[in-house]
């Protein structure tokens, strides 16, 4: 690369892309995959996705003229190279550190991100919407959606293809098919898609078209051409040609998605000549270019920082175990001894903590991929028959299942144990990822138990009682590392709906629930040293059933409580407190109550985060204080 | 009839059905017909979906071996002839009345309603789930789920499908076809459907059929042959045998939904033949066999009490508008003015009120079908485009779509406006379809702004109000008819945020939204004639903002508050309420909060559920005497 022109510099929008020949694609592409290795093995980052989409990226730009054109990416983790490509190239450094760009589009961030997300399979309904728009107005440009494979098995995007087809609008979907989604794909379609690109016809068609390639300048044409006779080759069953014109959409491809001359003209071709809904059917690989990632895509998915010579991660000094690791050990420890435990996943194994239960119990572990709701329902199936299924299912995507939880698994009081992992801020995903709303959105739902251990023992704990508990029950507990408490050798049942009392004093009561529980004691340590406050502080361990003698029992003691939680305020732990408080005419109580505020949280470390909205010892110390005045 | 003997009072389960002769049968449908409309023609009730599956529901209890083989029918509102069959006719004619039979599936209700239902499209997911089990303990039943076209184009449906097929499971779905949801059912699929069961290859198809079945023995063996057959006429499409077939289902059908003796062939070949998924096409007619019913579906879908002779409906006395209506016709006016309001619905073009709308402006109105997800996220991409998208969903349904309410509304801070019909207790459809979460599910979303209206006037104030905000906004209304109170000439804008102060008294207040503002004035004026307590009355009608000015000024002067909901008290208005005191630092009040309690509420008529949970004038009366004490 040293001796030719350096490109990347000077392209800060799509219009100075627009500039350059399309012989020069090709070098851009290895400067921007350069440049995404370099800044990514400093800060980490979603490596193997956006690696993947590089080629896909510069000919959507080269080939439609954002924003008027509107490209909309499907979960937006992959988006990278457009941000890089929009005039976010400088800022890019910053990705998904507190203050700096987001991991996702955001509508905030730049008028080229036309639609957020974070959350998968959404692109093809909201392109859906902003063509009804477009057409509505009488006005002419292009919209395209950006939707992985992996996306496909959404119910979301079922529903939404179900419609557009129907809808005749003109608009383009990309299919980005690297056969995964986050983990190996799952599902029939995807069997139907992985057909094509993998047997012998997609060899033989691939041969074709790079004759073509070579030898034909009207490529587009071509393709199209080949794709009429590919169709030809399959009698007895169904090609993604068929299955999607069968849903209303024209169907182009499959595409070589590091191709980028036909990348190109195929955009080119279906944005000229095509006046209805178009599925570009584009073949890429996760990781391409970067040989470690390319073979383990898994891993390199949201990469921590590495090194780029060895791909080794940067090693953490933290040798203590993650939440997520904990419940996974403990889960397979319980399956051993009962039979009847099952874990389903959706498309989140690894992230899960699952792999050991999947290795050790393959018969009772369900991969259903991403398809949220069919996790839930199909749990809650197997526990009418006396099953005891574990749906591991992050607490911001659980939100996808929410209706499930109330209608298949509450209303008829199954005994389906949600562990939510990634409850509270996630860190650098920022706000489509925080789990900050599960206590508000279960806490209503009768017949929910709901518990937040207060470390990594306690989760143990927890999953056992959760497990022998006779109805659904949910578990919350946050990304990262435990506290490095000692863990007890077994796992132990806790009594359903009972704190513990970790600290008496005469003052004040803190009561904490899951992350909170050492900061508040933090807290009341240093309000005793430094000021003379005596505090309770309470481990709430059941956000519901609340244990309504203790916390009665305090609050007419004290007078004064602090309730804490990683959550909202609004319908969370401390309106659950207050609820009990007026049910029971406890009334002479001044209550506080400390969590997230009525606004959307923004990415950053953990710890940045908790602390710049007090949710650390300082903020429950600084409550205290104005309390106690 | 006369002259035959009855039949169907000597049916108390399935096993006295499987002692009949086939010949039998199909009096025995007759039968039911008649007793399905002599009960539902006084009581109410899904009707148009039962008379549809007379035939289908006799057969399957005829061919399979219920409660041990497990049959789970979606939505379940076409499950009466199944509760007749199953020991329940003769608590039949209490159907959806307090403390009656349910009008959907319960597992509480009888062990033959294996996995119960309400919301629609969860049949397959739970059917798989169940299967999952069996095999797991290798046991030996057939599990059949019962799904509506209609129902498959939810995505959960979608997610179920893609998701059996890669499984392998032996189980068996029967596609109910009646090219219906609840209206005229939309998307790609249903076109595929549809055009195997309309064109002239399903009547070519149905003469060979009928020429089978007279002469020849074995028929079941013969439609499977046919089926073969059939699928050679296409080469062009896909038929749903190929598109089944793709999804990893065999494919069998399309067979007659009211010939009995085609569908006990067919369900006992599949039953013993058959390992592997397997997906029974049958094609009903809604309302078979009454021809008012068959003629108009759509009117009979939830019918009230009517006169079997000429099909009228019993007169409502009540001349009042619905706030259905009054939101219908509000819209309309809106929409004349501005012509960037479009109206989206799932399937419940009428339920909502939004046929007038499009009719008159088919070009800004979407139907979705059953496909709540979509419906929010394709509404929040034409609002991304300056459109002001009204999604007019139940309550209860938009649970479906809360996550989407959350990442593709509020997050962008959209404006899109979700019109909430049914919202509070709805009576006889019961705790599947209450609305009695939505404050405490949307609440605690950052940026939505919630409403609910204390009469028909004032809701059309507030979808004004509504639609000039420019960000997310719920508006939440009762079941039902208003109030019967003047309406003003045209709709005004409210101020956001901003209660009405009805009723100045000094011994404690009331603080009323939407449904309770009217017995809450009555309460006041009782408690003032009866005991002079002197009662503020506030009519809330923001849960979100609440009046912060007004609700402290009055914490502040009566130190007494009552807050009243037609919603549960976990995370509501009531909570939002003490959550604002709190932060406002004023705790020297007494709170009570009235409300549903955390527990499911079951049918009755809506006013009989108020009153046995207290939301009615005498209710509020009581909390206002303890209060005072």
């Amino acid at each position: 690369m040293s001796n030719v022109e350096r490109i990347l510099e000077q392209i800060n929008s799509p219009q100075d892309l627009q500039q350059l020949s399309e012989d020069q694609l090709p070098h851009l592409a290895e400067e921007i995959r350069e440049f995404l290795l370099s800044t990514l093995s400093k800060t980490g980052g979603h490596l193997a996705s956006n690696l993947g989409v590089v080629e896909l990226t510069i000919a959507l730009h080269y080939s439609f003229d954002a924003p008027k054109d509107k490209i909309i990416w499907d979960v937006g983790h992959q988006a990278y190279t457009h941000k890089i490509l929009t005039g976010r190239r400088e800022q890019f450094h910053t990705i998904r550190q507190k203050g700096g760009l987001s991991g996702y589009c955001k509508r905030d961030e730049s008028p080229y991100d036309v639609f957020g997300a974070g959350h998968s399979s959404t692109s093809v309904s909201a392109a859906l919407g902003i063509a009804e728009a477009r057409d509505l107005r009488g006005e002419q440009y292009n919209v395209i959606a950006v939707i992985g494979d992996g996306s496909l098995t959404a119910g979301l995007a079922l529903e939404a293809l179900n419609n557009a087809g129907a809808k005749r609008r003109k608009f383009i979907v990309v299919l980005n098919d690297n056969e995964m989604s986050i983990s190996r794909n799952v599902g029939a379609l995807s069997v139907c898609l992985n057909r094509i690109i993998t047997g012998s016809f997609y060899n033989r068609l691939k041969g074709e078209i790079e004759h073509f390639v070579k030898t034909i300048p009207g490529i587009g044409e071509a393709v199209f051409k080949l794709g009429k006779r590919f169709d030809e080759y399959f009698k007895g069953f169904i090609t993604p040609g068929m299955l999607f014109g069968e849903l209303g959409f024209k169907y182009v491809g499959p595409i070589h998605g590091h191709n980028i001359h036909q990348l190109v003209e195929t955009f080119r071709n279906v944005r000229d000549n095509i006046d209805r809904p178009t599925l570009i059917h584009v073949v890429t690989r996760k990781g391409k270019g970067y040989q470690q990632a390319e073979q383990d895509a898994t891993m390199y998915h949201g990469a921590s920082p590495f090194c780029i010579d060895t791909g080794q991660f940067v090693k953490q000094e933290n040798a203590i175990p993650s939440y997520t690791e904990v419940f996974g050990e403990t889960l397979v420890k319980l399956a051993q001894e009962n039979d009847q435990i099952v874990a389903i996943t959706a498309a989140m194994c690894s992230g899960t903590g699952l792999e050991q239960f999947a290795a050790q119990f393959p018969q009772r572990f369900y991969d259903v991929g991403i398809a949220e709701q069919h996790a839930v329902t199909f749990a809650a199936g197997m526990a009418t028959q006396g099953f005891r299924p574990v749906a591991a299912i992050y607490s911001s995507f659980l939100q996808r299942a929410y209706d499930q939880v109330f209608h298949d698994v509450c209303l008829q009081n199954l005994p389906v144990t949600f562990a939510l992992d990634r409850a509270g801020v996630v860190g650098s995903d920022g706000p489509t990822h925080h789990g900050v709303f599960d206590f508000s959105y279960l806490r209503h739902l009768p017949k929910m138990v709901i518990m937040a251990p207060k470390d990594e023992n306690e989760l143990q704990h927890m999953l056992k009682t959760a497990l022998e508990y006779p109805g659904p029950t949910a578990l919350r507990y946050p990304r990262g590392a435990g506290l490095g408490v000692l863990m007890d050798a077994a796992p132990h049942t806790l009594s359903i709906g009972k704190a513990e009392l970790l600290r008496n004093g005469d003052d004040l009561a803190i009561l904490a629930i899951g992350t909170m529980v050492q900061p508040a004691m933090e807290a009341a340590k240093n309000l005793q040293e430094d000021e003379h406050i005596s505090a309770t502080v309470v481990n709430a361990r059941f956000v519901k059933p609340l244990d309504a003698e203790l916390i009665l029992d305090i609050a007419r003691k004290t007078g004064k409580i602090i309730t804490v939680e990683e959550n909202v305020i609004q319908g969370g732990f401390g309106s659950a407190v207050m609820e009990l408080l007026q049910a029971a005419g406890v009334d002479a109580v001044s209550v506080r109550c400390l969590g997230f505020p009525d606004q959307f949280i923004e990415h950053g470390t953990q710890n940045q985060l908790r602390r710049a909205y007090g949710l650390d010892a300082e903020g429950i110390e600084k409550a205290a204080r104005v309390l106690m005045k």
